[in-house]
């Protein structure tokens, strides 16, 4: 049996990885347009923060050594163009070292689509410039380092307020690059609870980062061997450019082959991670999820849920039927020094599923009473007025948050009450907590917003 | 209505102001034997290491606020010395200031104990001589303190190897003070998985403690103005002993009331944490509860039970109907640079309560590949072989352990199969954790005993 794999990263080389080890005959192809696998894309702003370290320290397994320990065929700079379901082939073109173009051509007997997302570029004016940067494959990274490194970069403009470009934000502080934050809508991080994202505001702005939330960026422009950053009313000045305003799933050679998408057109996939053609999988942030508050199909593109796909994709070929239940937009990020982590909905969110939200902010602290080098920690936390359910979960803080969100997210899994929640048995000690943990103490607090208060501000705070 | 709560700390003082906030016009009286109420017990070894803090700094709230500001009667220096349940009443004497005592009696509506826990202290010779210490109440820690501060303390023997004994182990070493640490049985933490109990051992050794550890101790000798620590075969100097061997449950009047008791001679309560008595209730360290896991009777006295229970006495004597679904063991402690956390049964416990274990021990790291600043993380984690369920976790390591054993303990509320816990979306950012958290590496390899092994030996590493 052949099982071709179309990407290279986490997605796609879970499922080689596993697929050799299940079947160690089983013929297995990748098919990577760049020349980078099986990398840590997570530790990029990490990586660049620190000019002393080489990109390629994130790369976790060389294609070389899937191909001479692992016997996989990885090919790398093979761009595929076009998926034959019919035929059960793919087809596209080589790049070769001399820049030389060659076709190719594979039949398969199970293809997985691990193709990954790719970052959202607006059709605008100069958004192509040279110093104009997106981050998502090894090697934007590898070009921003040297980029960096090769023009001396002092200022940077990033467009958009998402995990990467906070992430990015405090990677270029940490070389001295000055920083300006740019985009369209009015809140800083909108799908946040407000206290949470006006806390983060101002931790990021005490590391001299500027933040410009309301201003529609619409060209970018060469002036005087700088680039600018144009708005309708002001512009800003850059030596270099990172557009990080979210991704889209990397959908096309789905879309043209037939195979259908579901939310944000990622690719529809059940829950065993097969897409609407019974020899096509899809797994990554290319296909969509099942959200396990809603039981409804989400699109959130995370590394744990891509080689968790990757795995069960590798499983089903080879003859299991596993059924991975979905996600529950459990998220986690590291801004200057705060933690910031997410699990399940927002009142918002919950609305637009039918659900009657009730919810809190409190600010606690995370270490116990008279114990030295406490915090503030900042939770919101949102259940449903009608059946008690807890639906979600956000943190903000300087220690403790973003491994104690990990609680909320089981409880998520195992559709516990916000009741039931609040009587679980968290650790305790004074260095990591109060008697009290925080989750529990807003739990206690939802828990009248849920069954006493009566009025119909209840998300307000 | 009167309420009367026999134990002014945790459970006493909770159930005291909750009950007074349910009901503003009910009469509560508290009876506390010693000066102190309301203090983070917890919070002493951490007081006592360092030299400038007043212990009283652990006060959350004084006798005199209870009085004047919530209106409830707490009466200190008040000992209870027998319950008359049929007659509903307590008698009990007062140690005055002027050190004359003085006998009261209080009727009741309804009762509270709330005796807390007294340290075991073994029936031998010279464990009553001047310097040989406990702790558990303030005055413990407070007569500790002076005592170091008096005799200017070098050397210390702890008597014991528990949460205690090792909290107070780097209290003593943050003051450079000499530690030696005895105990009878062999094995450092024989409740620990073996590659955790190694681990934490050597740590504990690597800050110059010295650990004896199958050495009965037959009694303690003053000498030459020391304490001398006696074994069969050799002696410890010391200028202070702390015996940190455990404690028992404060049980003594509800014994003597006919109160029934049940594990380890602890105060037998229902889910509302009624006694045997229609009119008593008893909650924090001297009352038993229910085990999430094995959903039997357990004795685990530890601070946020004895907070949670207080409440829901104060709610239940309100007219209320709550009932607390029991503790699932988790407890967590910092010992010198290592966090180390446990939850629900470990092997020999599930075997106890009629599972069939099988485990898995790993070492993994606490970031993402590539990450700095990465250490190890050992998790040991229980699971039982005919139904799948997952029955406990422990782990050790240098962060990311202290708030990560409470995703275990809420799969435990929830009795998750170890299969669901592994799909759970947990948090992951290159600082906090590898792609896959340890706990879920850990759980996939527990599956594979699980499902896969049929060797006998499940749980050796």
């Amino acid at each position: 049996m052949r099982f071709l794999i179309i990407g290279g990263d986490a997605a796609g080389m879970s499922a080689a990885s596993r697929a050799k080890r299940n079947m160690p005959d089983m013929e297995i192809i990748v098919l990577e347009k760049t020349d980078d696998v099986s990398y840590s894309a997570c530790g990029m702003p990490y990586n660049i923060a620190d000019k002393e370290r080489k990109i390629e320290d994130l790369v976790v397994r060389e294609a070389r050594v899937f191909r001479e320990k692992q016997g996989i065929s990885v090919l790398t700079g093979h761009f595929v163009r076009k998926i034959d379901p019919m035929g059960k082939k793919v087809f596209g073109i080589y790049n070769q070292k001399n820049d030389q173009e060659k076709p190719f051509e594979y039949s398969y007997d199970k293809l997985l689509i691990a193709t990954g997302g790719s970052p959202v570029v607006p059709d605008l004016p100069g958004f192509d410039l040279p110093g104009v940067m997106v981050l998502k494959n090894l090697d934007h990274g590898r070009k921003i380092k040297a980029y960096i490194k090769e023009n001396n970069v002092r200022n940077v403009v990033i467009i958009g307020m998402g995990y990467i470009g906070l992430e990015m934000c405090e990677a270029f502080r940490a070389q001295s690059i000055n920083v300006t934050m740019v985009k369209p809508g009015a809140i800083f991080l909108p799908w946040m609870a407000e206290k949470l994202s006006d806390t983060l505001k101002k931790e990021v702005e005490s590391h001299d980062v500027k933040i410009h939330a309301g201003y529609q960026v619409e060209k970018i422009e060469l002036k005087d061997n700088h680039l600018n950053v144009v708005c309708e009313n002001n512009s800003y000045e850059a030596d270099m450019v990172l557009i990080a305003i979210g991704v889209n799933p990397g959908n096309e050679l789905a879309i043209e082959a037939g195979i259908k998408t579901s939310i944000k057109n990622s690719i529809a996939v059940d829950k065993n991670l097969l897409t609407s053609n019974e020899n096509i999988y899809a797994a990554g942030d290319c296909a969509d999820a099942y959200h396990v508050v809603t039981d409804k199909k989400t699109w959130i593109p995370l590394a744990l849920r891509a080689n968790r796909a990757g795995w069960a994709v590798a499983d089903n070929i080879c003859g299991k039927n596993i059924e991975i239940p979905g996600v529950a937009g459990t998220a986690v990020f590291k801004v200057f020094d705060f933690e910031v982590a997410r699990t399940g909905l927002t009142d918002k969110e919950a609305v637009k599923f039918g659900f009657t939200p009730a919810c809190v902010t409190i600010k606690t602290r995370s270490r116990a009473h008279a114990h030295p080098g406490s915090s503030d920690i900042w939770i919101y936390m949102v259940g449903d007025k009608k059946t008690g359910r807890l639906l979600g979960a956000q943190m903000v803080g300087r220690e403790g948050v973003a491994h104690r969100i990990n609680a909320v997210a089981v409880a998520l899994h195992s559709h516990m009450s916000v009741e039931q929640f609040s009587q679980t048995d968290l650790a305790y000690a004074p260095p990591f907590s109060p008697v009290w943990d925080p989750l529990l103490t807003t739990a206690n607090q939802l828990l009248k917003r849920i069954y006493i208060d009566t009025s119909n501000n209840i998300c307000q705070d």
